[in-house]
């Protein structure tokens, strides 16, 4: 095996290097990857510019990397749902298995989760990685290695979506056109949303909405009045959204979904703002408007692969810019300055391991 | 107001007339209705055949129809939300909205509902017919009448799809491709359903559901070993369906739906089949298959509209036969004879009261 | 039938005034009831005090009472469901039925919806009152009058308590132990939770609290650390709590709600504070902490008296003061001064009504 | 450690053996449990006398016992959540905690699931007893062995009633006055239903049942006439049962769930049956009757242990006989006979473990 294990650590912060590691062994659940493709999240260029994110704090040098697919190059013992060569996504949290988080279906909140470059955990940024097996999803031929790492922020918009319980003929406003923003207005099309408004504060990102099947964008300035908005939402909606999801984490914006949510509806927080907000509660209690934030995913990615492979969600648009692992730095760089939607990051040369021919989009 | 009130009248098992009808007068919170399309319905050909369904027989001459659309002639008193000349698609059970089941969002089980052509209530296969004005839904003018007609059969798929849960990724057997089967299919789809596979022992019915969007079909003889369809549905989706559909009613497709569902899935019964069937019980206890029944629908017009209006649906090409008011007696016998998909019968001339133009489909 | 009908109208703020009013003439789905028990609910006393009540304003005279009891004294042409001398308890709030809110189950979030002593709707605090029949729930012969007024604070804590979807085992936290918090708590009981721990910053309303089954009371005062208190809460309980419940709207227990609450858990929030409020948003969202407000109730009357009347939840010690309705400016001055936990005023003499004999509590 | 290690062991139809095995050893994430109380389940004895049950089939030796309680042992390298001498519950099946069951919160469909005393899994009707560690649930001091040992068929009642939805108010009918038909009914009882009525043949069983919270009982004749029953059962509880518990598995008891049950209510069928039932679904799918099976339990086990130990239910009347290891045979021959409601065979001297002095009841 290669003993070229080159991997973007960060240090501290500001401090990412490209760097050689060890090639990581494996237990008998797990597999040894040869990476190709990983994401850059915006949470990545938080760590890297602030050393932490909400609560977690980088203490020591880690890899960094969490939106990625790979192909596997050695197997655990015990291993026997995958195969050496399958190309797989790479769900990146473990939980501990035996916690009542992970008994009762909700492993995310296991608080022993170990997941891929969340301080102390060491992410999949690297030649090879190893994984839980049972955390690696087989691609199918036609799907390529890009859409097996946007499985990643995919899954995140359709969590948001399960847990806003978007159906069929529903009415849903989207605050936040960012990756997160595009995602869950996606899943929300994808799951019978019969119109879906998005908002944003940069028309170029409410462009890109448009084109991926936004039924109504509109541009937010930063000094609009609310009620206005409010009303403006219900205007282009000809009703109540009945659920809002606020991709942003602003205070204006989870205001936003509180005040516009139909009665009885649902305001859904998938953005992470300030630890505190001040937010008109009353309103949404007397409207019985439920208030539901999400945390990454559980269980999502088996429905993110099965949506992208059988057409019903299109993430290929969502790539933007495309870098080798060499590269790193510049590509994180990229993603820090905001340009385009999602920067994929290449550890092996683009579509190298696609049994398919897919043309660029 | 015109004097012409030809209705299409059952007088008893087989006597299906055309005749002069009074035009109804309204109650301050009803309109009346100058009906356009109204679409045939495998109950209102078994009513004419046999008098009866389930337990509602046929006692005195009753105005057969209630798959229907028609525009607003005149307004009840108290009548704000539409106005005359409004093009609507007509919910045809207008429930008594006092008892328990109207109370809890469950009108659709209540015991004193009036239903449209069952007895003993009068359908909507007349030229002037007199409505709930709550229960007729305002089209918008890109929506054609036919389609507010077919937003009856299609509710009935989706209220099965809201009972079976079905949501995005799920993969979803559906037993008959009759119109019911389709709109289940149809509704399947539009709210993420990755994988439908569509059973039917009709060739020509599978070949529509092919063109309609099914990602499998599947030819069964009536002669097919059940252990053996098990297998083949399993082969077919590369695994179990998380949520089978009977849209049959056959003993034999009940059987299955209940021995192919995935653990822990649903088995939705939407067929009215014999009163009693012999069931492998104890297999579904035992793997926890929930098995649900439907019974018409309840609060899903809205959906349907909304899903129809946004084109996240097509129903159209479900219609395959087209005849005048006075040719009911002609397309019942279409009907019956079981051509085609579904036969609308068009009390005024075709897309006569449709703003915009239609191409035929 | 009697010329006299005395009723406490409020004029304006701080004008509450007992005066004659005319006996109203009933529909033909409602009845005349002959008004029995009334309690005083802190709604009540907040208009009397200001004049309002949220964003509702009293704009001209109003009938005070929501919390009521009676006996029939006449039947609409239409009523089937009720005979003269059925003693009811009454469901203040009579929505529109015609709705989407009234459709789905949920009409008690009906815009129209007419509800006792909310302006401009008058109330029952009077001697004859009529209301929908069907909102009137007939009380068994071994329920007392005091417990069918008793049941609307009930099913505020019952619809509480299904909003947070209390089941068996369940730990619960309930923040503030006034009556919709002892009610909140009851509920909490019958329902299945196995620890329930109430808070107040009233030694006194714990010691109720204790009496009537509080498994565990917690003393709070106005100065705690919000970081101890939640420390508090987590060692009195050796554990998160499944599902908090604010009872009392200030901003400090919205915020305890939010942060003790176990991961996964549901914080409802019954009281009504403040129109904005400062709150922990970010953490709840972490650990998906779902946040449902709760506006009065639906649906929930017949669990209340199901309850009630199977011994299951035994609300008479509720009760502390008794006024005549010739005494209600002094029952209304109890009230305010927060004297006691329930305030109950009797319009005819105290368990004349009542057809078993009861004991007082 | 003793070597004394016996067991209670299974070698093929009617063929109880006691004799010596070996004492496990156990796993990092194990505990080795000295055994204290072990109760007779319906499948034991099904096992005894016929060799399987459901697809089970008894192939190898294989030592009885699932319902048990004992006292830990000796731990795993990795156990931290309990110490030597800790008394726990135990819940017998362990899954595998890879498949998407286990990850979904529904472990109890996992298929490679190893569950006490199900072919070819040994049970714990023995001396020592190892066990993953995370499914042994400490009691408290104040809970008997005993009674957590009765977890077990509690669980599965809790499960029956948690499927079934029940909660406060409901109107319940429980079919079958057997050991699990009683946990029904308790289960019920304290999750909130308002009336249950149970049924058995037996009168000694309604008996129990009475003493044990029935709110009414009804023996039922093997002639007696299905529309009869149904009437009888809507008589009794003055309405029609929101949810109903077939905990015979007899036809004749499924078809009564299905057509007493309120017109969208539930069925639950908790018994096991024969394979194939002719039942009448059509009147179920017409008034959607749900139709939910049950298989064992799945995280109840910390929800019975919470109800039993805040007292909230009472499950010290189901044990009417004690037998000691060296009796099992003696036992099981009790159990079959079908004398009382629940046999316990006591490893130990009985509240040997128990650090409370318990009555015996």
């Amino acid at each position: 095996m290669a003993q070229d294990n080159l991997a973007a650590v960060l240090y501290k912060t500001k401090d990412l290097r490209l760097e050689q590691t060890p090639i990581p062994t494996i237990a008998d659940d797990e597999v040894l990857l040869r990476m190709d493709c990983v994401g850059i999240c915006g949470s990545d260029v938080h760590y890297w510019q602030s050393g932490s994110c909400g609560h977690f704090v980088l203490r020591e040098p880690m890899i960094m990397g969490h939106e990625a697919s790979g192909v596997v190059a050695k197997l655990g013992a015990k291993v026997t749902s995958l195969k050496v060569g399958d190309r797989v996504a790479i769900e990146p949290g473990v939980p501990c298995r035996y916690c009542e988080f992970c008994k009762t279906g909700r492993y995310h909140l296991c608080p022993d989760i170990q997941f891929c470059a969340t301080p102390p955990v060491h992410g999949n940024l690297v030649r090879y990685y190893k994984h839980a097996a049972d955390f690696c999803y087989k691609l199918p031929d036609h799907v390529s290695m890009e859409e097996g790492a946007l499985l990643e922020p995919l899954s995140v918009g359709i969590h948001a979506c399960r847990r806003g319980g978007v159906t069929g003929g529903d009415v849903v406003l989207v605050l936040g056109a960012g990756p997160i923003g595009l995602v869950t207005m996606l899943a929300a099309k994808a799951m019978g949303a019969s119109k879906v408004l998005i908002t944003d504060i940069l028309q170029s990102r409410l462009d890109v909405a448009k084109e991926l099947g936004a039924d109504y964008t509109f541009l937010v300035s930063r000094d609009s009045q609310e009620t206005e908005l409010v009303r403006k939402v219900h205007e282009l909606l000809e009703g109540h959204p009945d659920i809002s999801f606020d991709a942003s984490g602003a205070q204006s914006t989870v205001r936003l979904a509180l005040l516009a949510t139909k009665s009885g509806g649902v305001a859904v927080l998938v953005g992470m703002g300030g630890p505190e907000l001040t937010v008109p509660l009353a309103g949404a209690v007397a409207r019985e408007v439920d208030i539901r934030g999400i945390f990454r995913y559980v269980n999502e990615y088996p429905i993110a692969l099965a949506m992208v492979a059988s057409g019903k969600i299109n993430v290929r648009p969502l790539v933007t810019h495309h870098f080798g692992l060499e590269q790193s730095l510049e590509a994180y760089e990229v993603a820090r300055r905001g340009l385009g939607i999602k920067v994929m990051i290449h550890v092996q040369p683009r579509d190298a391991n696609n049994t398919h021919k897919f043309t660029n989009c």
